[in-house]
């Protein structure tokens, strides 16, 4: 069976566990924790040298790695991947923006928030993060207010999974939302797909920071 | 005609400049310099929001935008980008890994050693940003050592030219290539492909900086 090496609270793994719950398809899902070394591991980098989750291993035992690449690999020929070729097109513009200009400001300010102590001196990178997430938020909320309902192309599909994972956590890393009514109507919808699943809760030490963080 | 927005000696810019070439395809190419506020100005953000080149536009107006989108959607039905599901997906895979994992550390140290006065404070970020430009550049190698020779699955394509266009000028950046035999061998292989194009030189302020710099 196909199996998924994930961190469940990590955007970039449910990216992947969303995708094959709404396909129905059968997957076993392997708990490896980033946050704790287990990418970093001889085994593992062994099949991932870049040492990232998610990862997806076939039965005969090849791997993909790259969050959007499994999404494509998975959705080909479904209608959650455009075939129409610029429809395709739009969806791949949009997970590229998701994986240079928001994930790198919104998922790494929540990773700051939840996953470091404290007094971390990485904290000092949060302010020009909020300034590039914000910015992220902006142009997505553009997109939506300009009229389209979804990302990949006309209908939803794998850059509407992309873009989810980590703006519906958006406020783990600091994002306010409130600004953004079309971004908010585009996450309610996406919630009420078939099949929608949400992302696990992070552990407890993990939601304890995240509550604790002005 | 096909339009591109481009600024020459930008890498994501080259991008498309080189697989146009080697495509044969005609194209109107208009200088955008984004290093001059090019791409902020009203009449540019109305067409790509997030004030970015490289941006294509077609005839009938509609515009694409993120270089490996535009990649993906220019090279689509040729050899370019592999048709077989396995190989278009690890062909992907290293286009969401240039610009998660190595454009935001190569072409940035380079932008910051090339176009960022001698005194600027984000001089401070490259020491940082050599030590991820160097992992993404082992990672790369390994590849390649272990007996692959392109990175768009079995031949060369969209990959290729998406992680040759910020490699190639990798010591612009200050990143040495010497200890990359296997990448050197690959570089070379890309610059022996019919249609090869080098991309522009910076202008000599920025070339002087680049050389200048220790």
């Amino acid at each position: 069976m196909t199996a998924v090496y994930g961190y469940s609270p990590s955007g970039n793994c449910h990216k992947v566990r969303l995708l094959l719950e709404q396909m129905d398809r059968p997957y076993t899902w392997i708990e490896t924790d980033s946050s704790r070394g287990e990418t970093r591991t001889p085994g593992y980098l062994a099949k991932n040298p870049n040492g990232q989750v998610p990862m997806l291993e076939l039965d005969d035992g090849r791997v993909l790695v790259e969050s959007n690449a499994i999404l494509c690999f998975l959705a080909a020929g479904t209608p959650l991947l455009p075939s129409d070729p610029w429809q395709h097109a739009q969806a791949l513009r949009w997970m590229f923006f998701e994986q240079y200009s928001h994930e790198p400001a919104i998922a790494v300010a929540r990773f700051i928030r939840g996953w470091t102590e404290a007094d971390s001196p990485r904290r000092a990178e949060l302010p020009a993060l909020q300034a590039r997430g914000h910015r992220a938020l902006v142009v997505m909320d553009g997109h939506l207010s300009a009229g389209a309902a979804w990302f990949s192309g006309n209908a939803y599909g794998v850059a509407d999974i992309a873009l989810f994972a980590y703006t519906a956590v958006a406020p783990d890393g600091g994002f306010d939302l409130a600004p953004y009514p079309a971004l908010r109507d585009w996450l309610a919808r996406v919630r009420g797909t078939p099949g929608f699943i949400d992302m696990p809760a992070p552990a407890p030490v993990n939601a304890a920071r995240l509550a604790a963080t002005d």
